[in-house]
């Protein structure tokens, strides 16, 4: 039997739960004057929980984080990070301007270095202006508030066109558990064990091995099945913090669902606001061998380019979704897929059925966001055999905006 | 000792070499009214070695294909191509159009319907309007002739913006031998194992085993070697026909060699015609552990969807470049990474340098294809350690122009 239990919307994003403070201000990193430093800073008693990007092309930051959260099994204090420059590809000094800017806001808190993260996101190649941010730390840390869950979303961004942050709050046994998240990522998005940035609170203690193997389940089922562009970052990180009362273990498989919620509302954030996109594709694969083998066919489909400029051409160009599952490396047979586009389907045991063209490019176009309220997405599902595998990926149309955002960024 | 012989160009593509024969004919089966049906003929005695799509949806004249040239153990004396319609994806008709239709080509040259072979191209799901084909055949053979390589080159295009056809001839021994080959592609082109279609003939006879792997390796570093936008066809099909008097064994070195010049010829004239594309891209790893890993990366490189952006913006925005070997799966140090666009070097030994930002992009825009005659390409050279192994790979810039085309398709 499943245990379930209703996890409710909150407001206030990573300092909804409890003992959780952030801050988020513009020190001048960006040329736009956009906010651009933000911190999270945990309670004493907190476990973090890390999973990186597997490029072997890794930013300091992220060699940083990985040390500090080995060396201290699983525990951290705070996390900065600072938009504008990666800080990847920046040669020796890169190491060297991460360990002097977490060592600068370990001083103003008080606490040890080795307790202070740090995650850069921008362009790749340009040196931390460190001199800008240095002199922002005083005033980032004077900024920390238990409210500042909005701001210190706002201050991760780059080409994001909106934040992405949620809460959510349930019962657990006899008390009341909230979970926070805020991420950000738009372009050189196809996370790889991590997304670009995410972070994650929780005000239930928890174990640091079990909450490790918690968010690791949880990253697969989320950051890891979205892609924008197929890009895999230098930077990709998701920290997810948990300091609290400890729950009892009976209660961890109702708090993994919701982390898994958090960290799937973050992750479709961040395929919907994809670099151009004008709506949210969802790629449900089922029957396959395994939940790995469907994730993989899903997140092909999700991430053809052919696929994806037919849905923002409106275009129920099947053929495109039938063929890109075919090179996913997953072997399936031909002959028993089942193929559906919203409602439509188009495709029953490998056989192609008549269907109303002109109603199912409506479906695609009303599935375009006119606003991001809405949480409507282009649904594809697929039926690739009769096993017990069954895996989500979410993506976005590429559009002619797509190649203009990346054609003219550094430039 | 490498022994070489030195190969010139020659006209007639397909039928530079002696004993075939070709045709390409308008019939109606595509909307436009240009060509779009065409038949190769080799000589009695040809062999015939085939790659296909490793996809498992698969076009059923793939099926056709492989499972003649296997029951004839390497020979056949025909192959028909349609463009217009890819014949996959259509259900159990799909077979009975193709056997249709390779016996109507058999009937009325009064060979064995098992020698001919089909390949089909265009849009994935439609069926392929039989009448109209069957009603083309018999003008189609009357049209065959040793000089109708240029007119069936033609016909087996889609949305390609040129024909990509060549011709070579030397030397080898005592005679003079000579390769002929023609392609289309454009599209939906990330070939493995082979391209979405080539055809190669050559007028040395060459035992069945011996020319299938020459074929293969000619094959890997070729058409395995590029991509347009990441997406494998279906109906990728490469073909090559070797037929005439025997050639001694210890030529196959130099045989090979030009067949790989001539593969190489027709999967760079593919990317260079990717759709929408501007210019194109050859990436050179050096310094891998082996030959499979450094085409690994050149081809991750090559296929990155910020990398072809920032090469359409005319933007040596490096990072992307390192950043997509990082992710390619090939384990490297990034310690040791050097890389140059042009002459120009930006990176040594994992350090970034100073470079001429103006003049790098000026090199980019240079290479810019204002017309297809040149074939100066962006190259990008990456060194990744010092090991033997060296790849190559082939791909072309990302522009605004590859999502219109392929947004409006098949609407």
């Amino acid at each position: 039997m499943v245990r379930s239990v209703d996890w409710t919307f909150i407001s206030g994003g990573i300092t909804a739960p409890a003992g959780f403070q952030a801050a988020g201000i513009a020190v001048g990193l960006k040329a736009s004057g956009k906010p651009d430093l933000s911190l999270l800073l945990a309670p004493e008693s907190a476990v973090c929980a890390g999973t990186f990007t597997t490029s072997v092309v890794r930013a300091a930051c992220v060699d940083l984080c990985l040390q500090r959260l080995a060396d201290a099994g699983g525990h951290a204090r705070a996390v900065l990070t600072n938009s504008g420059q990666a800080n990847a590809c920046t040669g020796d000094r890169g190491l060297i301007d991460s360990l002097r800017a977490t060592q600068a806001v370990a001083d103003r808190l008080g606490i040890a270095p080795e307790q202070v993260l740090i995650c850069s996101t921008g362009v790749i190649g340009v040196p931390l202006a460190m001199a800008t941010l240095l002199e922002g730390v005083d005033p980032l840390v004077t900024a920390l508030s238990d409210e500042g869950g909005a701001a210190a979303a706002s201050a991760i961004l780059t080409t994001d066109l909106v934040d992405k942050q949620i809460a959510l709050e349930a019962d657990l046994g006899s008390r009341q558990v909230r979970i926070g998240g805020m991420a950000k990522g738009s372009g050189m998005i196809h996370p790889d064990m991590a997304t670009m940035l995410g972070y994650l609170t929780c005000d239930a203690g928890v174990p640091a091995e079990a909450w490790q193997a918690m968010v690791r389940r949880a990253v697969e089922r989320s950051f890891n099945a979205i892609t924008v562009d197929g890009d895999t970052s230098t930077n990709d990180t998701f920290l997810a913090f948990a300091a609290g009362e400890p729950l009892p273990a009976d209660q961890f498989e109702l708090l993994e669902h919701g982390v898994t919620l958090v960290a799937q509302h973050l992750a479709r954030a961040i395929a919907r606001d994809g670099e151009g996109a004008t709506c949210l594709i969802e790629v449900l694969v089922e029957g396959a061998a395994s939940e790995p083998d469907a994730l993989q066919i899903a997140r092909t489909v999700c991430g053809s380019s052919l696929v994806k400029t037919a849905v923002h051409g409106r275009d129920p160009n099947w053929g495109r979704i039938v063929a890109a599952a075919g090179r996913s490396g997953v072997a399936f047979d031909a002959q028993v897929v089942s193929l559906w586009i919203g409602d439509h389907q188009l495709m029953q045991n490998g056989q192609p059925l008549g269907f109303d063209r002109a109603a199912a490019s409506t479906y695609l176009q009303e599935r375009a966001n006119g606003c991001y309220l809405r949480d409507d997405a282009v649904l594809i599902r697929l039926v690739v055999g009769s096993g017990p595998g069954k895996g989500r990926s979410w993506g976005c149309d590429l559009s002619d905006q797509y190649v203009r955002i990346n054609a003219d960024y550094t430039t």
